[in-house]
């Protein structure tokens, strides 16, 4: 048995989400049935993490175990073609059989994109947020994340996860041409914890929430201290890192 | 009486080009029927130029008359208000009563994007083409089109224009992150000439039109001559310019 690894990309707006689940369409189902009709048997992938309806993937790796040897060039070719033209597959690898696309991942990365001004090309792909946002404080904000580990605050409650910890790495604000985009890495992430970030870090930009109010929040490890989710379409999950050693074959 | 320049930007994919005409919906009629709530009073604009259908603009300017002064800034936020999510306006000014959107447009530049890859992000918003591409080649036929003026083999045939001829300021293809722009700037265009140049040189990127039978084919000022038309979701209109005086008021 060999298992491999596929690295997809999609456009989330017309799925429930990255994960399989009755009556409503996923990225994983379509994956599932593309990869099933490829190899007239039947696949399942397990994906790095699961993204919420609406939220975008510029790359997701996921993997599969199949009983023969697969020409990886081919696999991207005929998945493209096999798969809806909102999901894609950059690149196919044999893995190692004990690694996994989400417990072998040691960090990710998230990009959230707000569009000051309305945008006809970013219809469901930025938020579209008029207000005028001091980008400094907001950085000074994100500056002061990467002080903390515990990030109850920013984390959908009664999730079955055992820790809220979290080793964030990177946490940026950028001006990008006519979008300002927050960039967040971190070794993990909880149950709608960028969303919740941003969204705390808007009323940061706006004046609404002073940055000395940032710590006090987390601190209190209580989501309902924290500004309210920014909607999911501005979310992009851009990257998932693996140690190299996930491609010793 | 007063005239109003409003600068539009739209995504083309859900209309039939800028054009309004019967029992089809265009972005001309989108817009008159915003500015005619807005206005209480029947408004018609007059745009820079014709979109086909699928075609977009990142810079379209388009005029009106209005007896009455108008505040610019709040005229070009209500304007967002009312038009659908896929049209936007970017800013309004009032200029000369002789100004005209078309005829006192002095440049226009257009690009075509192509994607090499499938990309969720740029459906209907690029024309993904697979093959590979020599770019230097395509950018030895883009400065070749600077030395030519009538360019009847890339026009739509039986159109009702006098001239032919065509001043190409500008033209060269760019590899731009995960994209390939084409970027053409002219005084005029005529009928089609952008999807049909971009689709001659996409013939001599992948090497089935020679570089040196370009010049025979502009000189036969014969449509039947040059390649078929690349498809028109890759295009924008992403620029007219106009004399200073126009806003002489």
């Amino acid at each position: 048995m060999s298992r491999y690894f596929i690295e997809l990309k999609y456009d989330g707006t017309n799925y429930h989400g990255w994960q399989i689940q009755n009556n409503a369409n996923s990225v994983q189902a379509e994956v599932n049935k593309a990869l099933t009709t490829l190899f007239q048997t039947e696949i399942m992938v397990m994906g790095a993490g699961r993204t919420d309806t609406g939220v975008h993937a510029q790359q997701l790796f996921a993997h599969f175990d199949i009983y023969k040897a697969i020409d990886t060039t081919q696999l991207v070719f005929k998945l493209n073609t096999l798969l809806p033209q909102d999901i894609s597959c950059s690149s196919a690898a044999e893995v190692n059989a004990q690694a996994h696309a989400r417990f072998s991942a040691t960090a990710r990365t998230y990009e959230y994109w707000i569009t000051p001004n309305k945008n006809p090309f970013l219809i469901n792909k930025a938020y579209h947020y008029p207000k005028n946002l001091d980008i400094a404080l907001m950085n000074k904000a994100a500056k002061e994340l990467q002080n903390h580990i515990d990030f109850s605050s920013f984390s959908k409650s009664n999730t079955d996860t055992h820790t809220n910890n979290c080793r964030i790495t990177f946490a940026e604000w950028k001006q990008v041409d006519n979008k300002i985009i927050f960039t967040i890495s971190s070794d993990r992430f909880l149950r709608n914890m960028v969303r919740a970030i941003v969204g705390t870090m808007l009323e940061v930009g706006i004046g609404k929430v002073s940055e000395d109010d940032l710590t006090p929040i987390i601190n209190s490890k209580n989501r309902s201290n924290a500004g309210t989710s920014a909607p999911a379409h501005g979310l992009y999950l851009t990257q998932v890192n693996y140690p190299k050693e996930v491609y010793n074959v």
